[in-house]
């Protein structure tokens, strides 16, 4: 993604929907003294630690597996209804070393593979390469994967002599394209990993930013045969600086040396061969976060939640008015998907988006957005582009439509 | 080294040479909220950033190679006259992942490999591991590696078919033997390192802590042709747990499809790939720490450095003591070297010691060290041990070589 960056920063006064990144307005240094605070009063309050053994445990190296466990189990138990003990969770510097640490402990030999829906997050292409491990494409339908389509795949990857671990998901609000998979999607590739006796890698940033009322159980939570890995991000609902994620890896590892132990125990051995431990002040922070909301990371979104959903609308309705529907086709073909929460949507464009194009519609048009082929991991150029609308305010995100438009009315007709 | 965590946990009350952990005396948590405050007022006052800017650099996703590079520079000046420019360094997750990041980097094609003195830290081997490169050790003579050690090793790797990319070393106050090289031997180093065309990966967390007056040069202060990758570590003279450290790379790669760009910038690449970012929270937390001491973490650390050198000679002399010389050869034919300061000495025993031995040392006796095995990379057990007295009290190290003598009187005879 170094060239989306450098492209963002040739063009400064362009509008951004390129970088998904969480809204800004209520971020305050000031919430970080309070975090360490309060996880300072649970250490000496209800644990009975003194001065010096909270000093110690914050600032003094630490457990590889972290040492905000307990609150991150009870967190899921409060926000997902996911039942883990402490031990089946370790903490990461962020949840792409999460992604990086489950690859490299899924690796074993020779032709192990790791499958994922596409487009999906490029975080997930740079772990595998990190890991040198083959990334292996299933393409998604517009209403999303089910448990035929994993099987098929799986079936398909064996046949060209691939032993494939896992299918990297996103169920809720997906990156890049928006889309949450259904209840009887999520029961049906349950099904069928278990049925293939391959993991789901559940990655789950966005869950917290979809309508009230209407949020789907994550894949973990319905997982009665241990064959979901829950990756966690505290980027989005934590504090995006602290970098800090985790792995809920509650599996019996069946082969190797460390057959027998938990996933969890192999993912943590790695952890510390790759960075020690996660910084205990940067998790003291997000600790005292949880703390202070009660467990509840859905509860502490409250605001940011409302942004995501009024920015959504907001966005949803300048592609409306700027693309008007006629006879059935939006005006120069273009079209877009509507999920209901989430940082993005997909746009479809009556022509392929590269990353020139890209560049000469910040030069000229003052409007960024990110080419769907970087989701891909082939270089293709695709119609499909993302637009990301979680930092934006909604002046901006109006403008930004306008001047979009009137790109792709200059390119539509070429 | 989980084991050697299991058997500290086993035998809580014994005293613990194991850990090479810093001193934890001069601990507060609440030198964490002045060090943000610090930081935070760098950014209002001297560089005019509005709170808003502030809380968006600390609080948001960052730049990949770091938000306190310029300070890492500004100290590595002060402390150590290396002078190198804010973005030839990358700040990291902790020096383990710099580590990591630099091997990954290196590691170019089959074949390629990384030397390193024996014994060594276990860290270079776990990273090595993760990164599947081949470690070929050069076993270091009591006195320190030269420049010849070095050629005649890269010749012989280079007979077996490898391509050595780098020798790791650790040139002041080693992890495990303590040892340190004259001047001499680091320039014999460098100029070897220049001719055969590799690099030096120096890595240098003790430097901090020797003899006022005595500091020899780094090589990379001494570096006039860029052959020498400079790891830096925080945590033992930031804080451990902000995990941040960071590698200077100020070299030119020469091949691939990154050829002409900076060694620094495909770290940055990778360590994206990795971890997005380090986290800026812990980041600013030794960025206030620079700055309230006038960029010196050398003058920041003299309480512990005072500390440390208390301990060494108490350790030495209680050796002295435990162990006392007649006709030339010390009780029970054990040894000891005398750095003149860092975190550890090496002991010689007169019989090999074990995992096994250790558990046994740690039951009876109630005292812990570390088997030399563990930092060979092959289990082989040696005579040799690893002492830390890094935070311990002096109390507890002179009872903890009471009991070790008990011990080695009980077993020097079997």
């Amino acid at each position: 993604m170094n060239l989306l960056n450098e492209i963002g920063e040739d063009f400064p006064e362009a509008i951004s929907f390129a970088a998904g990144k969480p809204f800004e307005g209520f971020l305050s240094l000031d919430s970080v003294h309070e975090y360490l605070d309060a996880f300072r009063a649970r250490l000496t309050g209800r644990l009975g630690m003194s001065e010096e053994q909270v000093a110690r445990r914050v600032l003094q190296y630490g457990s590889a597996r972290g040492i905000i466990n307990d609150l991150v189990a009870r967190h899921l138990e409060v926000d997902e209804r996911i039942r883990v003990s402490p031990e089946e969770i370790v903490v990461t510097s962020g949840c792409q070393e999460a992604l990086y640490l489950v690859l490299r402990a899924l690796r074993g030999r020779s032709g192990d593979a790791v499958l994922t829906v596409r487009p999906t997050y490029s975080g997930l292409d740079a772990a595998a390469q990190l890991v040198d491990m083959p990334v292996l494409s299933v393409d998604e339908p517009a209403d999303g994967i089910d448990g035929a389509h994993l099987t098929r795949a799986v079936d398909e990857a064996r046949g060209q002599g691939y032993r494939p671990r896992a299918l990297y998901v996103m169920p809720d609000f997906a990156n890049p394209t928006g889309r949450s998979l259904t209840l009887e999607a999520r029961e049906s590739l349950l099904a069928a990993a278990a049925e293939c006796g391959i993991l789901l890698l559940e990655d789950n940033p966005y869950g917290n930013f979809g309508p009230e009322g209407e949020h789907l159980p994550t894949l973990k939570s319905l997982d009665q045969s241990r064959c979901v890995v829950y990756l966690g991000s505290f980027a989005k609902s934590g504090l995006p600086g602290a970098r800090v994620g985790y792995v809920v890896a509650d599996q019996n590892v069946t082969e190797g040396d460390r057959s027998g132990s938990l996933l969890a125990d192999q993912i943590t051995r790695l952890k510390g061969m790759l960075s020690i431990n996660t910084s205990p002040i940067a998790q003291a922070v997000i600790g005292g976060k949880i703390l202070l909301n009660d467990f509840s990371l859905r509860r502490a979104n409250e605001r940011e939640r409302a942004v995501y959903q009024e920015n959504l609308e907001c966005l949803l309705v300048s592609f409306e008015e700027n693309f008007p529907e006629v006879h059935g086709e939006r005006l120069h073909g273009v079209s877009f998907n509507t999920p209901r929460g989430g940082f993005f949507i997909s746009v479809t464009l009556p022509f392929a988006s590269t990353d020139d194009i890209l560049r000469l519609c910040g030069e000229k048009y003052g409007v960024l957005w990110t080419p769907m082929h970087h989701f891909h991991g082939d270089g293709i150029p695709r119609n499909e582009i993302r637009f990301a609308f979680s930092h934006l305010s909604r002046e901006q995100i109006r403008l930004g439509v306008q001047r979009f438009s009137a790109f792709v009315a200059d390119h539509a007709d070429r």
